[in-house]
């Protein structure tokens, strides 16, 4: 039994158990709840694009509601990645999700993500935002999801957001709002965290060191090179990172399924040469 | 997309398609809620029968909750079987299931098995008690089953059970009684029918072609000899029957996990050798 | 982390923590539920027994709510032994507890429990009744009962109490209606086991080893000697009991505190003559 | 009997009895909820300083549901502290509760408490709020909370928070706020008072002594020396407290063992010497 | 504050004041409630005995619910008895009460008892029906009752009601199945005993004594004088008793004032000349 399932309830163990692979205890998450701010680059035709994807057997897909329920017939299988879904998003300044995040919106409920057959779902923690009330509503808002997750055995993934305007540019202050993020997402119930991966190791590996649930790191925009996106796994995984998700680096790329395979083996044998390898 | 998936909300069909295998349309679920009235012969170790029992990957498995919950750890992979939970059981004349039942007993409701991560939800639909009242009852009940399955996209199966002292001795009067009982539970709102296959093959290829939904088979007591058993399973497969609910026949036998591939054999290929030959 | 707290969720495992000694394992629990059924003898003053009960330190005191809540400043101190609350009782032919019992009775919920600060609850499961409808509302009761539990974290002690005409008199098929008992309790829900141990030192170790959750034994009427008694509690725990709840041997012993801590020393050393002399 | 379960009823007098100390009446309670407001200086690895703080014994300790939950298996043991549970939180003006308090966030509820076997729970009465909505946003959950602490017989600390622009800076008018406070707090069902001593003896011991319910004190942010920490709970002591509620002052010492020693003798014997012998 | 209010919950504590006499501890209740089997002689108009009765204030009426509405402007001052409220009755073999009680019969609810401004439910547990099942069912009834009391905050008075076939004529083994019945009504709930006083003023005393909640007793038939029943308050009261519940011999009396006045002398200074000298 892995630190994932101490203390966790059956039902919980169960999903958990489909979203990090047995094997290993990693999981390859693949992203693809970006539609909910408009068509985003290379997200077109977002059936085909999860098709693709699934030939890269990812340990999870990211999913809104809507599409989670069109495509319901592509993860309909024993050997389907395990379905992680968003339960809010963020609108931002400008349309497409450009600029700061100015509000919170719930979609769906933890029931409506238990009625899909969900393996986990996912909410935004607001970090940074000067209007302290939308703060605290967003706070309220994931309180009652957690109590909602603890009532159905359902994991939690906490994503810590940092946004608005009283996020640092300092990349070491900004290190200190996501480990303030991380410790009071635990502290609401969080099951899973998914941090942003800010390229400071040492204080990495501390956040992961010290929470008493796994870590995931988050994807963030298209990187110039996939080398670059390598690296930054391995990093995050030496630093104590059990998994990733990824979108846009995944479904942006020419070739989907190998950065998937690639991913993988960064994160696994943490190894730049073998995972640039699975691109060629 | 077969049959079984057609009009199926998203839920449904993601549950469904963790229990019949998406390559064959087949599902061998190897049952394990016998001991609700007592320690059967060859379930002594609920755990250790379970362990040998997922060794032969069946595609699913029926078990009680208090037993899932305890070997939830077993359960918990993304490659474990589909989870049939049973929702209710029948009390019989006798200790240890001996006897014409004589009750209906409701054990745990849907959301609890929601809750665990069931696949599955199985129910009994009681066919042949002359106490008319514990009839309707037991209908009253399963009504109120299926229309919490329909909310949380659950599959139900229900079960025709032949017991009490109006079931016919008559074999073919038996298969009427299995008839009307299939299609009860068809208009109550079943998405499984679990049957016993009476060694009729015209009247039960008659049920099975009329049902819209998926017909398993049940196993029955232990046979005599395991290529009794496999040659029934063959002409229930024949007749259309695509899965089959066993329990005695496999954890009662020498070797589980050669029994259980000699099963998906006989329902696969329909060839009686081929079965026998697994289980050298 | 024992056994006992594998899978368990949180408010379970602390209420488990309260009830098994951390350092032992084990639970010496004083059962003072007699009243039930009247005044048995040397039960006359309810609290005055359970004081000097309480001088002796046992892990648990088994109790039913009303004399709990009357006596509840006994029991509101941080080094108190756990609460074990009884959810329901039996009524037998004759007054005061003689004869074969006839009907079961709910007294008090879960909730009432939990409101009180209980730590377990117990309840029965009656075995051996020809009045099938009996029995078959006795599950649907604890089937309820365990729901509840659930729902609580409430940890859930199920007694199969052998009871009515249908309980043979040999001894070997009493034992298999016991392991029959076990089983059911297990499949329903059951936290924690309280048996019978009837003699059989071998039938008794393989129902303890194929259980998935402790078993505790029951102490059942006064012995003629203390010796006997201790030697019984030693069988037990050399067949794997990790606990027992013990009441008339108990508290209609001349020194109820020499006793418990005979009991004590019986079951975690397992020596007859280290226990007998606890009681000089 | 002491004051504090006077009136109370049985499940009530049963979770007070496990936090305040029976021979003493005294309960040190140390306060490790701060990482809902990210990560305070000295409480990065939450459950290794739980840990530590586990070994001074503390009377009780003051937890966030999400923590409280991870950490569950160091608190499930009879000897183990009380558990007192944040139900609510405060957000700051700037990040880690910097500044003057401008929200107030709902956590969890009374039934998590209960499900998750809290000896108690603790919310917060804003005072000083020049936006009176929110005020009465406030005291409207805080009667919600008081009733269903009442429907569970859970106990109920209640911490008047002095924040916002109305706050007085003068010593004295501050003092008069903490008092309004107080007596709000028991109009409004509190349980037991957690107050600031403000540093005003005569003041404090009139709000102590005009309390029907006992006051414990909290301990604020660490103060240069040990010393001075210690000669405010005496003087808090002398004037009538009964515990206190003390985080930063042990988890940001060298050692919290030694600490919460000091902090015990300093409330018991009300001696400076004695109290600070205990740090060497 | 005496024995019978510790641990008392407000609600409780405010109705049992109004029922005992706060100077004395003791309280002289009439009953009224024996219309419920038809017209018993000296009670053809209740409202013209009830008026009678008040002249006398005693601490309490026993009522049932018809008629304390229809009474209730004579109970609406702050000087006026407390009001008991008969939950139930018993159905005797003959018309008017005649013969071997047969059956028990719900009257009202609590929360109908609450509605009426009752300070006291009352309720019967039945003890020597030879009818098992209507035992059961009447301790499933009066286990409901004892949690809808403690909700609600109600005393609840329970009267072991000897009847039926199984009960003793041998006056000693009758006081022993008294003794049952108080016990199992202290083991469900009540907070006050009804009993009747048998001649057996040991045997009493060891039974009040041994109770948890204040004793009252019945009054039973009239007798053929006056002295005969003073002289058995007073040997009650010395064994223990706080207060009767006495209906017959004061409205089947002459004069029910001087009566009532009588029992109050008898009751506080166990002085049969002084308690006759009342009557004169």
């Amino acid at each position: 039994m892995t630190l994932r399932q101490a203390n966790a309830p059956a039902g919980m163990m169960r999903r958990l158990g489909r979203l990090f692979d047995s094997q290993t205890g990693v999981s390859i998450i693949v992203a693809m709840d970006h539609g909910i701010v408009g068509v985003p680059g290379g997200f077109h035709d977002p059936r085909r694009i999860l098709e693709a994807v699934l030939g890269a057997r990812p340990d999870g897909v990211l999913l809104n509601a809507g599409l989670a329920r069109r495509c319901a017939d592509l993860l309909a299988d024993r050997t389907s990645p395990a379905l992680v879904l968003g339960l809010d998003h963020v609108i931002h300044r400008a349309q497409r999700g450009v600029g700061a995040g100015v509000a919170h919106v719930p979609q769906v409920s933890v029931e409506e993500a238990v009625r899909l057959g969900a393996d986990c779902v996912k909410t935004m923690l607001l970090m940074g935002d000067p209007d302290r009330r939308a703060m605290a509503e967003n706070l309220a808002y994931l309180a009652d999801a957690a109590a909602h997750c603890r009532l159905w055995e359902m994991p939690l993934m906490v994503e810590p957001y940092l946004w608005g305007e009283d996020v640092p540019a300092d990349p070491d202050a900004r290190a200190e709002l996501n480990a303030d993020g991380a410790r009071i997402a635990i502290e609401m119930g969080a099951d899973i965290l998914k941090l942003e991966y800010g390229g400071n190791p040492a204080r990495f590996r501390e956040i992961v060191a010290q929470s008493p649930v796994p870590v995931v790191i988050l994807g963030g925009p298209k990187r110039p090179n996939q080398r670059e996106t390598l690296a930054n796994v391995i990093a995050a995984a030496q630093a104590g990172a059990v998994g990733l998700t990824i979108g846009r680096n995944v479904w942006q790329d020419e070739d989907p399924v190998k950065m998937t395979r690639a991913l993988r083996v960064a994160m696994l044998r943490q190894d730049l040469d073998a995972a640039v390898a699975e691109l060629a």
